[in-house]
Order: C-alpha cells, then structure tokens, then sequence
C-alpha cells in the first residue's frame, strides 16, 4: 500500500513553542504544516510553509484557516470550536476532536466528565458568579478556578479567609476544597484513531509558587511501582472513556495519604513532556503527529534520569531577551537548551526550557540546580 | 557576561538534507539562518528565516547573500570561496575556514596536504589530463579520481583492464592505487574556535556499489580499541593541523592488514553522522553549531548500538515521491525515521534516512534489515 501521510496538509492553532517543538518533529516526516496566531512574531513563524495571523477565537478565520488543509491539531485549547466542528463535518480531520477540546474549554464540564466516569478528583461546585459564591459560605481554605480561559495559572485564587473574597471571580467558576498534596504528578497518554494507547511514565513536578508554573520536572518518578500504575491506569481511563486521539496531558494531585485527584487535561503536548524530547525513546511531539496520522504509537520508555528546568524570564527584566550563563551550562555533560525563539522577555515568561539527562540521579539534580542558577534570561 | 550568541544571524551554503537538520537543531538557540541554494523546492526552503535562490558558485551572489549575516557555514563544499574570502577580510565569520574549503575543494590538495603532514593515505599521482593518464601507464587495477567536484561517489572511476581507459576522466584527477581495504570507517571531529577538539565514536560503513553511495553505518565499532584509537588520534591531527572551526569528517579505509589511510575529508555535518542525532548525546549538527558559535563541545558518547540506513530512491521510479513501509517500519522500537523535504524522487537519489537504536547489536542489525527490505521510496 502506498502511503501518503507525507503529503499531510497539517494545520496547527497556536504557533508557540507547542507548535514550534512540534515543527521540529515535524520536519522528520516531511509533513507540510501551516499556522494560524494571533502574534506576528510567534514563536513558528518563520519554521512553517504557511504562517497566518489571526485570532483563534475568530469562526471565520479558523474556519478560513482550515479549509487549506487536512487535519487540524492544536497547542492551546482556547479556539474557536464552533469552525471546528464545521469543518470535521466538513471532512477535515480534527485531532483532538472538537467535542473533547470543548470539553476541556469548561473546567466545569470536565469536573462534571471526571464524575460521570468515576475519574477521581477533588470535590467541587459549580458557581455563577461572585453572589452565588459568597452565599454558598464555603469552609476556608478553598480554591475557586475560573470554568474558562484559565491558563498558565491563571484564572485560579485561593480563598483562605473573608478578607480574601476580594480577590474571588465575578464569572462561572468551579469551587473546590483546597488539596494538601504532596506533589503534583503527570501522565501523559496518547492514544491513535486505531485505538493503540500509551502512557509516559508518571513524571514529578515542583512548582514556582510565585508564578505558579513548573519550576522542575523529573522523570521518571520515584514512587512506588503501585502509585505509578495507579496513575497511567486513571489516565487510560480518560483516554478511553473520551475516545482522544492525539495526546492527553493528565496533571493529578497526588496527597499525603496517597489518593491521587486529577486536576486537569490538556488535549496536546504538555509542559510536562518536554524531557522526554531528550529523556524517552519517542518524544511527546513525535507522539502527538503519530497519533494524530493514525501511526503505531512509539515507545515511551526512559533513556535515563531527565529533569527539565522552564527558563522563565527573569524578574524585573522586560525587552529585547538576552541568555546570560549559555556557555556555562553547555559545558556540563547532558544539558539540552531549547529556546523558544521569543524576543521579547518579561518576569516569567516562558523562554525556553533545558533537559538534564544524566544516569545519576543525584548528579542530574546537581545539574538541574547549577543550570537553574547560572542560565538567566534578562533583558 | 551577557551572550548575544542567540542573536547570531546565521547563513548556511546549500539548503539540502544536511542544511535542514542544521535548521532542526538551530531551532534550539533561537539563531536566525538563512539559505542560499540555487533549487527553489531545496529541503531547507519553508524552515528558514530566509531563503534565496542563487548560485553557490557565483561571486557575487555568495558574496551580497554574506554581507547580511554575521557567520557563514557551509553544508556542500562547491561553493565560492574567493567570495568567502573577501567576506573573511570584512568580517564575517566564514566556519570552516575559506582556505580549508579551498583546500578540500581539491582532491589533489587534500593529498597533498596528507603527504606534508605524516597523514597515513594512499599513495597517488596528479595528473593533469587524459593523455598524461595513458602516458605514465600505471598498474592495473587503479583508480581515477577527479581533483575538483566529485561528489556522492561522481567524478571517480576504477580503472582495471586497457579496455577501462574509455571511462577515464580528461581532467585534472588523482590516480591511485586501487586499496583492498576490509571497512570504510570515519571518524567525525569537532574544533572550536577555543581550540577544543572531540571526536565522535568510530563507526563502519556498507556501501552499496551500484549507487556509491553509504547504505548501512554501525555505531560504535567492534573494532579493537587500539584500532578505534589510531583513526581517532589521526581525525584529531588533521583537524589540528587545519586549525579547523566546525566539522571535519575524515573518511579512511581500514586495510586487511590492519593498516589506515585517509580517504578524503569533508568539513561540515556529513552522512556518516547522522545516526549521532539519536545514538549520541550530542547531534553532530548540533556539535557543528557549539563549534562554529565557540560554545563548548557536547558529549560524543554513544548511547547504544545506532545503525543508520540511507534511505535511497528506488530504482525505475522518478517523479513525485510516495514511502512504502513507512507504518510498518514505525510499528518497530527505537526506529526513528529522517524525511528529507524533497519532492521528487529518482534512482539512488538520497530522499532520507532511518536509524535504528538498540542496546542488542543483532536486533539492531536485524531491524535495520527489516527497514531496508520494508521502507520504499517511490513515485
């Protein structure tokens, strides 16, 4: 049989350093990728055949956007699902599905999917508004998240005394208790239209508490064998049970008594798979394009210790970025820099990430540490 | 000390297979590359800042397309070098060097410079023509090789029987003894600016007679240490003596009686290197580019058994190019498939190539037979 899967029109919403990292892989397959962003100066810009300006949130112009090609992927979930669906109606391939991205849009309705589907999570309520909140009378402490447009930790408060409601949500939001965890964990599954499904390992995060992004990430986890398979089973369950195709980014909460809380989804690559690009046999990226062209699934076993370190922008510095300590980091064994090819720096801003893959754990951590003090990006 | 190394303008010779691998890893350090080819569809056209459509051997185009980048590097030896040379004396950074080009440019210098520097290779004779060739009525077998733009296994021919002399070139060409060697072997090594030198492991290639062209590499070597040693210890003194900047792959042939000589060097990322990108913790791209940039040289350690398979046009198939096997061959692990851009396909033509990562050298050796009889490019 012939295949074609070369000659794939792929159209990606979003051309940050999802997209660009997925470009990267991209490239492997010949495949000819288009990109719609609302930045002139995004990230893919000048690394895709077609590279379109606009608004993802727009009907028309997603709309527009897709009829030039034959599957539409994503790297942000906030876009413009009605286009979506027409244009899957239309026969255009949209993986992840536009019934699942829709999904993951409402925090509220993905609570709502994790209770239906008996996906352990934290208790929670659907509100309103900000009247509807202050009646309900919650115990402190609780968190309260927006049910849209929250992102990169943003849209969520945490209300631990009355003098904290002023900083509560005037918009439908989703209250839950507030969970002492442990550590927040990740699983990444992928699962293609044929129905193949595979988990990366169970990974590790610590987060910056101050900008509320991953800080470190570490792979694969210590955790008892019990905990992980616990983990990849409450992540194939979702895979299933929404039927993806394309990766899913499962972040759960795992607590002190050891229950493990899905937090969220993310229907895309994920934050917390860049190591693997350098730490597994098969990248998350090449995942994703395997999975949504309906190709065997990769392995995704561990090569080594991998910790990965976001480079966020560096406080009180806001321009053109410049990366202070590259040479130094360099010169330690197993340091991977990806930078994002953003100009513009300002206090934590995603710019980049580094990898550290070493087959000692202890010295991998070691690394980490020197690459987190040494490589800054200022402006 | 600030690094402005991320803002380098980066221009590469030639936008071919081994340009966009350049770019894949380029991508990484956010480094702005631009592209001269004189091919409007070359692999590297959609996946650069700027692409131009010129004459790698004209002055003037070689020469205005330097003038707006801060460093040049090459991935195909025939170009322009008196244009590199006047953008040399104004400044621009020209990695590797414009005499080192010269020098490789031509066969006949090449052994020359062998010959002056205790570098073991054949022993040969400059001719000027093909009347001199019939004059100095050397021993049968021999080989002719032409001085200046051979490539991919043109521009050589063995010469065995009085019949042969047909095929001979009426050129400036190299006449050498024909060499019974056991292994084609290369060892690819890296200098920086600093003067830090690291050499990858040693690898054997298979070649296929037919085309000439590389079709399975094996990394690392069985070969005795001591063996792996020697032609290390000889890839270092050439690129000492050349005081080179970049990369140097040195091509030898290792004789049936142990002995190694020189075949031919190429200066820039080269085929038996493309298996580093997932054997080895440095890519050599990106080895090329810590080179050129001055940054401190990546780990060349291997990371297992890496076998590289070319990935070649089929024979009797020309026009717009189809992979056959490419599901089957990504069902297998640690296979990782490299499609190189190019739209249209003919015999032997080098359309990408597939290398497969074992710690088992069998399954490794046995996978990438699967690959070779499963992965098909046709029209």
């Amino acid at each position: 049989m012939k295949s074609n899967i070369t000659q794939t029109r792929l159209g990606i919403l979003g051309g940050g350093q999802l997209g660009r990292m997925l470009i990267q892989e991209s490239i492997n397959l010949n495949l000819s990728v288009s990109i719609l962003d609302p930045d002139k100066n995004a990230p893919c810009k000048n690394i895709c055949d077609y590279f379109e300006v606009g608004e993802l949130s727009d009907y028309e112009t997603v709309y527009n956007f897709g009829k030039n090609v034959d599957l539409i992927t994503i790297e942000i979930e906030k876009v413009n699902v009605e286009a979506l669906e027409a244009l899957e109606k239309e026969g255009v391939m949209v993986f992840p599905q536009s019934r699942i991205i829709r999904l993951i849009q409402d925090k509220g309705l993905q609570k709502q999917f994790f209770k239906e589907n008996d996906i352990p999570t934290a208790d929670f309520k659907l509100i309103a508004n900000r009247e509807e909140l202050l009646k309900e009378n919650f115990d402190f402490p609780f968190i309260q998240k927006l049910r849209k447009d929250g992102y990169d930790g943003k849209g969520v408060v945490k209300i631990s005394q009355i003098t904290d409601y002023d900083k509560a949500f005037d918009a439908p939001s989703i209250v839950e208790k507030n969970i002492d965890f442990e550590k927040e964990i990740s699983v990444i599954v992928a699962r293609n239209e044929k129905g193949q499904i595979k988990t990366f390992p169970l990974v590790e995060m610590d987060f910056n508490a101050e900008a509320n992004l991953v800080e470190y990430l570490i792979s694969p986890s210590t955790y008892s064998l019990e905990i992980q398979q616990r983990a990849e089973k409450i992540a194939i369950d979702i895979a299933t049970s929404l039927n993806i195709v394309g990766l899913l980014a499962v972040e759960m909460f795992l607590t002190a008594d050891g229950n493990i809380l899905v937090n969220e989804l993310a229907p895309r690559p994920h934050n917390s798979g860049h190591q693997t690009i350098e730490g597994n046999k098969t990248s998350q990226f090449m995942q994703h394009l395997r999975a949504i062209l309906n190709l065997p699934l990769g392995s995704t076993e561990a090569l080594g210790n991998a910790i990965m370190v976001n480079l966020l922008g560096e406080k009180g510095h806001e321009g053109p970025a410049l990366y202070k300590g590259l040479k130094e980091v360099l010169k330690k064994e197993g340091v991977y820099v990806h930078l994002y090819g953003k100009k513009l720096t300002k206090p934590f801003r995603k710019m980049g990430h580094v990898t550290i893959v070493d087959n000692d754990r202890e010295k991998a951590i070691e690394k980490a540490k020197f690459v987190k003090e040494t490589l800054k990006v200022i402006a």
